[in-house]
């Protein structure tokens, strides 16, 4: 068995998986970050993930994927992105991407005999992500208890969701007080080639909300 | 709504996820294979597969997915392919693999509005993988009901396992009546270049012996 404490923690160069590697690394656990490229148009997201995953010193794992033989999503396909405002599921939204996430995190964790896998998932902001939701991780968990050589011999799989329930003010706040550069991160969906953000998709206009309701500067660059 | 019956299916270019898909046709469904490469050492399973659905008359789709960063099993890794004999979870087990593979097809039940993905496990020449038993299916299906767009607005989707409690024998007597050409398809841990098996690894083993038992002509060309 292991006495180290060892966690898989989904990073996306995001703010909040950001966060989520320093509330796991401030719980005392071993990371490994995991990056999925799943042929995003905006590769400047895996750049993020690499300053981010460096920042925290723990080692990054990118794993290649090509959804875009799937389609369905703006992110993937050729689908003018949103500008503000949206209602209900987004076109945003990339066809089961967090059950695959967690699938490969699942895997990762198998490898490392890790005990937790994190997930920066956030019900507050959840733009309408049928897989942000609490009732899906809880799924999740159940299916990873079945799926597992670990999970046959008695050694469970927790997924922790620690911004489950924090708005995006208080994700700021509590990773900054961690010492997160946010600096470091990419929120936009359409950020340009040197990481400049937008200001105007859904998620620059969530950013920049959370920032002005913390009381914090914002470090992001804007173009 | 759909008026047809639509179905993803899983296919891998093996004797079971054919039988899988003749199955599927059998039984009315519009068919839309999926088959998923993620990095195996066996190319020849990726043309087994294009065979399979160009004969079964149906479109095939491929996600390219190096799972080499996760490691893990000698089907990705340089591990030695054991010959004959292992006993409880073997190595050549691919971590988290049917879950990837049904998160994948997930995604694309999603985008075709599908309403049941197949796939060709079974849980009595299991050989150990946790993820072919009922108990893993039925976890999926709970978890798949929670995490797209079409569960949040209340269409479900039915993880279909028509070879669950099939022996090897009786699969390839089901695929046989049902017009599936086995010469077709690469079982072969380690097939050459031309698609031809070795005939010691564990998969050969298994698929010789139900040949034998289902009394029918194995088409298989051996090294």
């Amino acid at each position: 068995m292991n006495t180290v404490k060892r966690a898989v923690v989904l990073v996306s160069g995001g703010l909040d998986s950001a966060t989520t590697l320093a509330m796991a690394k401030d719980q005392g656990f071993d990371c490994h970050a995991l990056a999925v490229n799943y042929g995003q148009r905006h590769r400047s997201e895996l750049q993020a993930a690499e300053r981010v995953a460096r920042a925290a010193g723990v080692p990054l794992r990118i794993v290649d994927i090509d959804l875009r033989s799937i389609g369905g999503s703006a992110l993937t396909d050729d689908i003018e992105v949103p500008e503000g405002g949206t209602e209900g599921i987004p076109v945003t939204y990339v066809p089961a991407r967090n059950t695959i996430m967690l699938s490969l995190a699942m895997g990762l964790a198998e490898v490392l005999q890790a005990e937790a896998i994190f997930i920066g998932v956030n019900a507050v902001d959840y733009s309408g992500y049928p897989d942000c939701r609490p009732e899906f991780i809880a799924a999740f968990e159940s299916l990873a208890n079945r799926a597992t050589k670990a999970a046959v011999e008695g050694a469970p799989l927790a997924i922790h969701t620690p911004l489950i329930d924090l708005t995006k003010a208080e994700i700021i706040q509590r990773g900054t007080l961690l010492g997160v550069d946010y600096g470091d991160t990419v929120s936009c969906y359409q950020a340009d080639e040197d990481g400049r953000a937008c200001a105007v998709c859904d998620s620059c206009l969530i950013r920049i909300a959370g920032f002005q309701a913390a009381g914090i500067t914002d470090p992001t660059r804007y173009a």
